[in-house]
């Protein structure tokens, strides 16, 4: 285990109803507002009206800035910013899954500062201060409910970057599984896949000593496996949502990698899809996992196997582990194809004329690698997006 | 799964040489502090000195208040609250383990009031306000750590009783396990014991759909019995430690019992043994948790069987379920039993003759009963101490 530092100060507030309460709370912090959303869904659904008849009720006046986008995108990042500033607002509300989030941090964060907030997520700086932000959460899978993270795409050469600061932890979150069963199956998928790759992203370390972590990301990915199936057949399955959505926020809450080192290899790469395609981070994920899986195999071949007998129920075979490793890669797949994603790019429609192109991206024309589990250079991006066609 | 409101604020510094950085932390909250500590140990083990330099360094002054014993005292506690008004201190820092931490929570709460702090301890009111605590652990064991919870002896009719708020968090705790390398055995021992009690007392639930923190309470029970051998066969094992140390914090920071209803009859039971007897609380609790898993076995047999197969490793037997479950059961004794507790009250010197007495304290005379998963009277709280002789 490696020394760390952690702290979460998100308050979770879980279950039915509460959305009915967060004017409350958001009156702790400030009494004017913005308010920020996605599309349409929130209005059809009578979330909005909720949320806002709370608002009202706490006395807190608001300003709206919906049409978040999934990749949420700079441009809109600026208009939040520049609502902020004029109406001098004092939190942020989003009310989405997490792009709306992402992008409500990317605003509380460019809100306090005089010069552009992309700089953050070129690395030009870190931020000092940010506008405080709460959410609704109304899609388990970004787990930006309670994480430290943000990731925005810049529409001038479709660039995707992220940002990690404890500044921007929500201050408080709002889980109501109730409010996921409107969601579409395909978003749903994605959305479970998303998590399932925080918990691999994780998982997959050469930090040694780390038994614990490792015991609790094998049971959160099992809680996932069992439980997606039961929402897909039944989205009004509140038990089944409930840990679910759960299992979506602790998978990315920073607990699960105290004392670890990620890789996040297979988010950079998929980043590069997502940010040309502009296809569902999740759909991404589900492409790139199986492919750099099988690229780094060798590389701790006995993690992969302890992955696969825990997580993937697979009969350890001591003659024989790579078949054991590879029979998860199998499961996984499998898992994936039966939540109603592929696992190629050609699932995507994704030809392989800018293969090579994403892996320069990805990897800054060569000048740096990506992953810490493999380090993996333009070469090895490229041949991982190759084993992925 | 219930509803639930969830948050924890601690901040953890974990590694190796992190109590010599604590003067930085204590100063962002006060420079005149009250330093807490127990016994000599951390005299004798050069820690008093670290933490001392590392104040002066912070140009942090102190007060000190060493003597606190195994089950804290009240009568100590007034002393640490008269210190703090006196010199006017804003932060007790607590040196040491469970004790240790709990009496100083007892000191922040009582530091800021007109009255007496008991109250709190007899249900009389609720804190609205506490003096910031951080924290150096030297035991892992009682989780006071990263909790909300402290447990303090009144010598005046020898009353042991908790207070929970969330005021008591601490604002940070130092976790460096080369602190745990001195430990005598028994108090491993003892400590090991506490831990899976907060867990097992956590996992033994009435609420349905709870699958997700299940597995997370089996994985750090498994993670408990993988490695307590280790530290108990080689004391200065850093890496055994560490995973150890992190595992008795998340079990009792709160996560691993959201959406649930964890029991705590065993607690409540064991408060009145060692209040009484002046034991420690992790043998007491070896004694007490076998009895009452004997006494509640049929009220959910299913979850003892989970518990068995998929903690203690028993096979399953679908003919058998009772068979499977009074296996885990025995596992579990056996499990203290290699840690050099004992399992019955006669091994630690306790006779019957005030078995009824304490059953009689724990329930008030019987005017309320203890526990969750099965609501216990005097009557019952007689029969799992006779259980337990």
């Amino acid at each position: 285990m490696k020394n760390f530092q952690f702290q979460n100060p998100t308050r979770i507030l879980f279950g039915r109803g509460y959305e009915e309460k967060v004017g409350a709370q958001v009156a702790g912090y400030s009494k004017n507002v913005l308010l920020h959303f996605g599309g349409g869904s929130i209005k059809t659904s009578g979330l909005y009206d909720r949320v806002t008849a709370s608002l009202k009720k706490a006395g807190v006046e608001w300003v709206e800035l919906g049409g978040v986008k999934p990749n949420p995108r700079l441009s809109l990042v600026h208009e939040g910013v520049k609502l902020c500033k004029e109406h001098k607002l004092g939190l942020i509300l989003a009310v989405g899954g997490g792009s709306v989030i992402d992008s409500a941090k990317a605003i509380a964060m460019g809100a306090v500062i005089e010069g552009d907030v992309w700089d953050f997520y070129l690395g030009k700086g870190a931020p000092v201060d940010a506008l405080p932000i709460g959410t609704v959460l109304t899609i388990p899978a970004a787990g930006s409910e309670a994480s430290t993270g943000t990731v925005i795409t810049n529409e001038e050469g479709w660039l995707k970057r992220a940002v990690n600061s404890e500044l921007i932890y929500p201050r408080f979150s709002v889980l109501n599984p109730e409010l996921a069963f409107s969601l579409p199956k395909f978003q749903v998928a994605c959305g479970v896949t998303d998590i399932m790759a925080h918990l691999m992203e994780r998982y997959f370390t050469n930090i040694t000593h780390v038994s614990f972590t490792d015991r609790l990301l094998e049971a959160t990915m099992k809680t996932l496996i069992n439980l997606a199936p039961k929402v897909l057949e039944n989205p009004q399955d509140y038990d089944a949502w409930s840990e679910l959505m759960w299992a979506g926020t602790v998978a990315h809450n920073n607990l699960l990698d105290t004392g670890r080192v990620g890789d996040w290899a297979s988010h950079d790469i998929e980043h590069e899809i997502s940010g040309i395609y502009d296809i569902a981070h999740g759909a991404g994920l589900a492409v790139v996992f199986p492919a750099w899986m099988k690229h780094v195999l060798h590389h701790d071949l006995n993690r992969f196997v302890q992955w696969s007998v825990r997580v993937w129920n697979v009969e350890m075979d001591v003659f024989n582990p790579e078949a054991v490793a590879r029979a998860g890669i199998e499961k996984m797949e499998a898992f994936f194809h039966s939540l109603g994603l592929g696992t190629q790019l050609a699932d995507l429609e994704i030809k392989d004329d800018r293969i090579t192109e994403m892996a320069d991206k990805c990897t800054g024309g060569n000048t740096r690698t990506v992953g810490n589990f493999v380090k993996l250079d333009r070469a090895a991006v490229r041949e991982i997006l190759l084993l992925a066609q």
